[in-house]
C-alpha cells in the first residue's frame, strides 16, 4: 500500500505563528466575524443536510479543520459545530448515542502547532489531534471524516504560477504581487492554477469524506460576474501591491524583489467554484450563500482593522521575501493608504461567501 | 457529555526539543537500541497475539504512540509495527484488506511537535497526527486505537509525591534527587505514586484500546527483587545526583534548589507491573521479557552514550530548576564520573523490559 500523497504538494503561507501584538492568534477578529456569521448556516446545514442516523454505527464522529491556523477561531468554530450536533442528536432523540467527538486540526506542516496546542480549551468536550499537510493533497485515510470544516483557507492557491515569475514568459507579472489587477496572461495563468488546485482539493476531499458527510467552505472571493479588479478582497491586495512600489521608489525594497514576488492568492466566485464540483460529480451543492460582514463591536476603525488583519495573516510571506526589517514601514504605510480610501475597500458586495458540500454515495 | 479528563494530569518533562547538538533528536541512540532490541519481539507478538480478523470491518487501522518525543526513533519504531502488520495480512491471504494506517504521535502539550511534524519521513505510508496530552489522562475517544506503542516512557511519573519536596514531611528527600538512594519514606511515596499512576494509565488504556487491541510497553526497569538502590538506571541518576551535589560544594548550585528538586522517575520490576495489570482487571498479558541491550555500532564509548543519552533526556529539567548555565559543567562532570565508575553502570542484569498486554473483552 502506498498513500497517494502524503508529501506537502504546495507552498506553505503560514499565518503569523506565537501570540505577540501582530500574531494571526491576536489579529484574526475579522475572521472571526466571518466565523460568527456562519453560525447560524452552520446550524442550518447540520440541522437540514446532516443525516446522523447513517453515522450511528460509528462510535466517534470525525471533524476536521482544514487550514486551522493556531487559533483562536478554529476553537470557537469547533465549539459551534459540536453545539450544532449535540443539538441535533437530542432533537432526535438520540442523546444516549452522541458519540464522542475527536477533532482534527489541520494545516501546512510549518503551521505553530505548538501554540496551537498550548491554546487549545482546557475543559473542552472533545478529543483533539493535528494533522500536518497542505489540504491540496490527502491528510486523512480513506472515508474517515465525518464533517470538514473550512474557513478563509482555500483562497490559498498551492502555489505561484510558474510562468508569472518567469522573466521570458508572457505571463511574468513585473512590478505587481497580484494577478487581480494584471494582464489577460497572468489572470489566465491563475485561472488555471485555481482549477488544478480545486479540483486536487475536491479529489482528495472526496476519498476522505465518508457517503453523506459534509463540507462546508467559507472563503473570501468575488461575486459571480464581478471582474477580478473590482473584487473588494482583491482591491486590498492591490493597495498593499502599490504600498511595496511606493518602497520601492523610496530605494527600501529593490525592484527585482518585487518582480519575483507573488501573493499565491485566488479569490474565485461561487459560480466557479459551482463549475469545479459538478466536473469532480463526488458532492451535492446542500447551500451556497454569501455571508454578513458582522459588524465588529470594537474600537478599532474598520482601516485599523483591515491594516492590521493583512498584517496578521500576510507577514510571514512578506518577511520571507523582503525581511522583517521592511515590515513596521510597509503596514504603516499600508494602514494610511486604507484609511485615504477606505470607500474603496469597503465594497457594498458581498465578499464572504459559504458552501456547503455533502458527500454522495458512488 | 464531558471527556473524563482532557487537561493535562500531570508534570510534563518533555526531551529536548530542537536537533542541536545536545538535542533529543541527536542523542537518543540507546533508546533506539531498545528500539531495535524490542523489533522482533513485536513482530512475534503481532504474529501470534494480534487477531486482525475481528479488525477487519475499520477501514483505517490506528496505532498510537505514547511519549513518541520528537523522533527519529518514533518512525522507526511505528517502520517496525507497520512492516509487521502488513506481512500478517499479506500471510493470512488478506492482502487485499489491508487497511489504512491513521497513527497518532502523542506527547505532552509541551513537546516539540513542530519539530516532530517537520522530521515526518516523506514517502511514509501511513497518515500521521500529534496528539497532544498527558498519557496519566485520556487522550483518545473510547474504543478507538488498535494498537499502543509505548517506549522508554512511562518511567516517567506525573509529578514528583508532594510530600518528598515538604520540609516538614518526614519523606522530604533533602540532599538527592532521586528516591532510590533514599529513606524508607521517600521509597514508600514513590511506590505510591508509581501505583496511582499506573492505575490511571491502564484504565485511560482500557477505554482508548478496542477489545483484542495490543499494547506494546518498553520501559527502563528494575529486575523483579533487586533493591530500588542497586537496579541500573537508578544507579545512573544517584551518579547525577552526586554531580550535583558536587556543585553545591563548589558553590555553583545552591543547597536548597537541589533539595527543592527531586526527579519524577520509577524504575518498577514486571512483577510491580503486573500486580497492578492484575488489579485493572482489563488486560491479559502476553508477553513479558527483558530486552538485550543491542551492541550499538558507533565509535563512543559506553560512558560517552550514557552521558549524552542522560543530557538529552533531562537537560529540560535541570535547566528548568537550575538555570542553562550549569548545564555544561553538571554534564561534563557526569561524564567524568560514568567513566571512573563503568562498571557499576555497566549491569549485567537486564535493565530494559518489553511487555505486551491484550484489551480483554468486557
Amino acid at each position: 500500500m502506498a498513500l497517494e500523497n502524503t508529501s506537502e504538494v504546495s507552498e506553505a503561507h503560514p499565518m503569523k505563528g506565537g501570540d505577540g501584538p501582530n500574531s494571526y492568534a491576536k489579529n484574526s477578529i475579522l475572521q472571526r466575524g466571518s466565523v460568527d456569521a456562519a453560525k447560524e448556516l452552520l446550524n442550518k446545514a447540520i440541522a437540514e443536510k446532516l443525516d446522523i442516523e447513517i453515522f450511528l454505527p460509528s462510535r466517534t464522529f470525525h471533524i476536521a479543520d482544514l487550514g486551522c491556523s493556531t487559533g483562536p477561531n478554529t476553537f470557537l468554530a469547533v465549539e459551534n459545530i459540536l453545539e450544532a450536533l449535540e443539538f441535533k442528536y437530542q432533537s432526535r432523540g438520540l442523546h444516549s448515542q452522541i458519540p464522542d467527538f475527536f477533532v482534527f486540526f489541520n494545516d501546512h506542516t510549518s503551521n505553530d502547532f505548538n501554540m496551537l496546542f498550548k491554546s487549545l480549551p482546557q475543559n473542552r468536550r472533545y478529543y483533539a489531534a493535528g494533522v500536518p499537510g497542505s489540504f491540496y493533497g490527502r491528510v486523512f485515510p480513506n472515508a474517515s471524516i465525518h464533517f470538514i470544516y473550512s474557513s478563509t483557507a482555500i483562497q490559498w492557491l498551492s502555489r505561484v504560477p510558474k510562468e508569472v515569475l518567469d522573466t521570458n514568459s508572457p505571463a511574468w507579472n513585473k512590478g505587481r504581487i497580484h494577478y487581480s489587477n494584471s494582464t489577460d496572461e497572468v489572470i489566465r495563468a491563475h485561472e488555471t492554477q485555481y482549477s488544478e488546485d480545486m479540483e486536487s482539493f475536491l479529489h482528495a476531499r472526496a476519498q476522505e469524506l465518508v457517503y453523506g458527510g459534509l463540507m462546508l467552505l467559507t472563503f473570501p472571493g468575488r461575486p459571480s460576474g464581478t471582474p477580478h479588479s473590482d473584487a473588494s478582497p482583491n482591491v486590498c491586495i492591490q493597495l498593499l501591491g502599490a504600498c511595496l512600489m511606493d518602497l520601492v521608489r523610496k530605494g527600501v525594497v529593490s525592484e527585482e524583489k518585487v518582480d519575483s514576488f507573488n501573493l499565491p492568492l485566488y479569490h474565485m466566485s461561487p459560480q466557479e467554484l459551482a463549475a469545479v464540483i459538478e466536473q469532480n460529480g463526488c458532492f451535492s451543492i446542500e447551500m451556497t450563500t454569501d455571508l454578513p460582514l458582522q459588524s465588529v463591536d470594537i474600537t478599532l476603525s474598520l482601516s485599523q482593522l483591515v491594516a492590521s488583519h493583512m498584517r496578521a495573516g500576510m507577514e510571514g510571506i512578506f518577511k520571507q521575501q523582503f525581511g522583517e526589517e521592511i515590515l513596521d514601514e510597509l503596514f504603516g504605510l499600508y494602514r494610511k493608504k486604507c484609511e485615504e480610501q477606505i470607500s474603496t475597500v469597503k465594497s457594498e458586495k458581498p465578499v464572504n461567501f459559504l458552501v456547503v458540500l455533502r458527500r454522495k454515495a458512488d
